[in-house]
This record gives structure tokens, C-alpha cells and sequence, in this order.
């Protein structure tokens, strides 16, 4: 009774470890996958699990009204999409992009008659179809296609709609990103320095955690001052204090044999900051320094 | 009845805002605290609460068995102390400092006859005295001291002990603020990034918060990879998967007018990580790039 399923069909284009991962889950929740993958073989366990498999991204984009990409980069989308018909489809691409190239593919599947949403997927694979995951996606672009797909896009994750501009997803994706960058960084740093003593690293790390998530407020208090311009409030430990205890950052790295790499380039903007006459202020200065 | 207090002395060397709090804490929980402070006129407040106010350091040093330093810096406590008579007190030392000059501290105050306990403060001034708020101190160095002091030093906050070593405290403590350093210039990026768009900072903050105490526990997988010599263990995304997904983070700061200064290190260790042949790794490698 395949037309059961008529409301329900959903066609994923790429089958990398997060296609897969997504394919599967809209699989098991009752919908119709049709998938494809430039490299067919990707696609036997998920045939094999009950999924269509479509020979080429044509015929795929031709099964579905709603169509997910999760291809390799944007230009993949380009690439697989050249002789899709997308007249009348919901084209959702969740492939990784910056925000002007989630702009430029926006314009371009407009301009190829579906509307469109972009995504940024906010998991790793395994937390995929797995409720209470913590896992979520980023989507930025048409406010009708979000609406009405809202219950199908919130099976394998949750959904986070942040503006009609398509390139907010990927902003809010890459921002994120960029701040755990930041502190992976500063991890990696804080475990090079206690190499080479008798501490646990799993002792260590349980510190760290607690730390960093007590510290993680921070972005709040940021937050206050980019909106009132004052960066001096509800300050307890001003630029000039922070700017003198990292002497003794780069001190201890240097006792230890730890390069300070990491942590110099946001110390020279501290001082920067503080030279500029910011001594009172906490260290959301930064952040106009970094503008260009 | 002065005498009522004589298990209950304590003196406290530096008011800062850092030791003026301590000494209050000290004071409102019964203790009968001795100050001093090199410029005088910063004990007034505490003296019109009920504290003892010494007009030299080394008065200060004679007032009580268990002295608490919390000085601008080891320099600071070495001149303090020049002329004191430290045989047989209890010198804790909660002065910033690195490892060594912790130790060579330690060893300066063992010549004079104390024993001798470094701390180091994870907690700002309006944190201390307050129950649960979270701040703690690390403490290293006499076993003894900790043990038969530990009551009176969980007074102003949480302690924890961490080994005989007397660097063993500003270890952790440099170690806790250099994550914390890297995680701040994540999210400094993070909010370079989404300025000048219609995002609320507070709204931004919110989604920062939760997603970093969500990647605080990468720290565990660095651990459980540092103990173990294996580096993929549990890796859901490689280092060949994330050097690419850098591209995006790159190319995103520029779009938005955004230095890659702060992020570009982190970077390059990982691209030469990979490039050493780790792809199927996860970060923890930059820990030993950073090693000299």
C-alpha cells in the first residue's frame, strides 16, 4: 500500500555519515525515503533497511516534494542538482556553507522554481534520531517551507528557526563552532601544562568541565555590554587585573615548556585594549578589536 | 574575653578587594582577624567592623599562628615579610604565582622555621563568604597544615588539596584560567561574527552558554585519549572531517569582516597534525604540538 505513505516521502541526496544518519532516521519514524549518493554503494545498508534507492539526483529530486541535501560542500549541490527539476519542490540544504554562499544557493534554487531552506546541523552523527540528544539544526530561509515542514524537519533533531535571511543558519553554525574552537584550544592548552605530572588527565578534565561551564556565562556578560555600549558593567576583574594575571599564563607556559601559541594572540588584544585607556572594562572590547 | 578567641586567630596580610573579602569572611565567622595592609587607610572599613588592625607586617605575623597572604605578587610577599619572625606559624600563601616561584617560596618560608601552603583562588571577591556560590581555592604543600587547618580555610570558600608539591596549586589554578582565556576568545569571534546583524546578543549568549557546557566535555575524550596513547578513541569527527570544516570558519570570518587572529592557531596545529598523518584523530594531538 504504497500510497499510505503519499504524505510522508522525503528524498535525501548524499550519504556521507550524517546523510545516512538522517536518511535512517526519517526512515524509521514512517516516512518514504527515496536516497542517492554520488558513490552508489553508500546506499546498500539503507536499501537494505527498506529505503528507495535512486540511480541518479534527478530521478531522486523526482520522488519527493520536500528534498534534503547534505553533500560534501556547495559545490557538490551544484554539481548534483545541474539537471534537477526543482520547479514546485521544498529544497532543504543542510550541507555545510558560509553564510554568502547559503545566500548565492538560496537565490539559485529561487530562481529554479522551489523555495528553500538552509541548515546547520548543530550534532555529530550518532546523536541523530536519538531524542533528548541535545542535537539540533539551525534553519534560515523561507518562513512558509518552515512551517509547514516543521514536523518532518524535527524528526532527526531539533529545529532552530533563526530569520528569513538563508545565511543565518550557517552564521549561527560557524559562530558556535568558532567559539569551541576557542575552547578546544584553551583545553589543549590547559592539558599541556599539567603533561608530565603525577595528575590524572581524567581528574584534570572533571576540573576543567566544571570550570568551563561555570565560566561559560561569560558570553552573558557580554552580551550586556555589546547591548548597552557599557563594557564596564557588572565587571568584578577588569582588563587591567586580567591583563597582569597573564603574566603569570605565560610565565607558567614558559616554566613548563608549554608554547604559548594559543594563547597569545587574545592576551596582545587584552593589552591592546587596556593601552588604549579600557583598564575598567572586562574583555568585551575584544570583540571591536577583532572588526574590521 | 579575648581569650574566648584564642583557638580562632588568624591574620591576613594584603586587602586588596580579593583579601579585604577574605578577612570579612574570616571576621563575620568568628575568627578574630589581624590585618595589615601596605597602604593603611585600606583597613579603616575593617577596623570599624571589629577587626585588629597592625601597623607593621611583622606585628601582624606575631598576632596569630595561622597567617594568610594575599599580596599583588611573590615579590610582594618576600618584602612584606622581610623582618617577620615566621618560626613555627602556619604561612598560607594565597598570592597569584607560577609553580616555581610557588616552590621557591615554599623553600624560603621552610628556611624560616613555617610551614607553608600555596593557594589559588577560582573564585572573584564578591564569590567568597557566600555558601554555594561555587568558588573554591586549590591548595599545595605541607600535608600537615591542610589537615589541621582545614576547617578554619573553608571558611572564605571550598578548598581543594591538590598534593605535597607547593607549585601544585598555581599549576591548577594557570591551567583552569588558560582554558577559560581560550574559551573567552572563542566567544569574542563568536560575537565579531554576529554583529551587525539583527541578532539579539542576549539571544546569541543564551545558544553560546548551552552549546559550550554541551563541548565542555570534550575535555573527558582529550583524557581518556592522553591516558590511553590513542587518539581516535570515541573521535566522531576526525581531524580530516574538521580541518575542512576550519575552511568554512575561515572563509565566514572574512565574509563578515571578522580578523582570524584569535582562531588561527588552533588551526594551523590542527592542519599540521593532519598533515602528519593523524586524520582519523581528534584534536588531542595539538596537546603534544605544544610541548617544547
Amino acid at each position: 500500500m504504497e500510497h499510505g505513505f503519499s504524505g510522508k516521502k522525503i528524498t535525501v541526496l548524499g550519504l556521507g555519515t550524517m546523510g545516512a544518519a538522517i536518511a535512517r532516521a526519517w526512515h524509521a519514524a514512517g516516512y518514504q525515503v527515496t536516497v542517492w549518493n554520488r558513490t552508489a554503494s553508500r546506499a546498500a545498508p539503507l536499501a537494505a533497511e527498506g529505503a528507495k534507492v535512486a540511480a541518479t539526483a534527478r530521478e531522486a529530486v523526482a520522488a519527493s516534494d520536500l528534498v534534503v541535501a547534505c553533500l560534501l560542500d556547495d559545490a557538490s549541490v551544484g554539481t548534483a542538482l545541474t539537471d534537477a527539476d526543482l520547479a514546485g519542490k521544498d529544497l532543504v540544504n543542510i550541507t555545510t556553507s558560509t553564510p554568502g554562499t547559503a545566500r548565492d544557493r538560496a537565490e539559485w534554487a529561487a530562481g529554479r522554481g522551489a523555495r528553500y531552506l538552509a541548515g546547520g546541523i548543530m550534532a555529530v552523527p550518532p546523536m541523530i534520531g536519538v531524542p533528548d540528544s541535545g542535537a539540533y539544526v539551525f534553519y534560515s530561509g523561507s518562513p512558509e517551507l518552515f512551517a509547514e515542514r516543521r514536523d518532518a524537519l524535527a524528526v532527526p533533531a531539533a529545529t532552530r528557526y533563526v530569520g528569513a535571511d538563508p545565511g543565518a543558519a550557517a552564521l549561527h553554525d560557524v559562530a558556535l563552532l568558532s567559539a569551541m574552537t576557542g575552547m578546544f584550544a584553551g583545553v589543549s592548552h590547559a592539558f599541556a601544562l599539567m603533561r608530565g605530572t603525577r595528575v590524572a588527565p581524567k581528574e584534570f578534565a572533571a576540573l576543567l568541565v566544571e570550570w568551563l561551564t561555570a565560566m561559560a556565562g561569560y558570553a552573558n556578560g557580554v552580551a550586556v555590554h555589546l547591548e548597552t555600549g557599557d563594557y564596564t558593567l557588572g565587571v568584578t576583574s577588569n582588563l587591567a587585573m586580567m591583563v597582569r594575571a597573564n603574566e603569570t599564563l605565560l610565565r607558567t607556559a614558559e616554566e613548563q615548556g608549554v608554547s604559548p601559541e594559543l594563547l597569545g594572540p587574545f592576551l596582545t588584544l587584552m593589552e591592546r585594549r587596556l593601552a588604549d585607556g579600557h583598564g575598567d572594562e572586562g574583555t568585551t572590547g575584544v570583540v571591536d578589536l577583532l572588526r574590521r
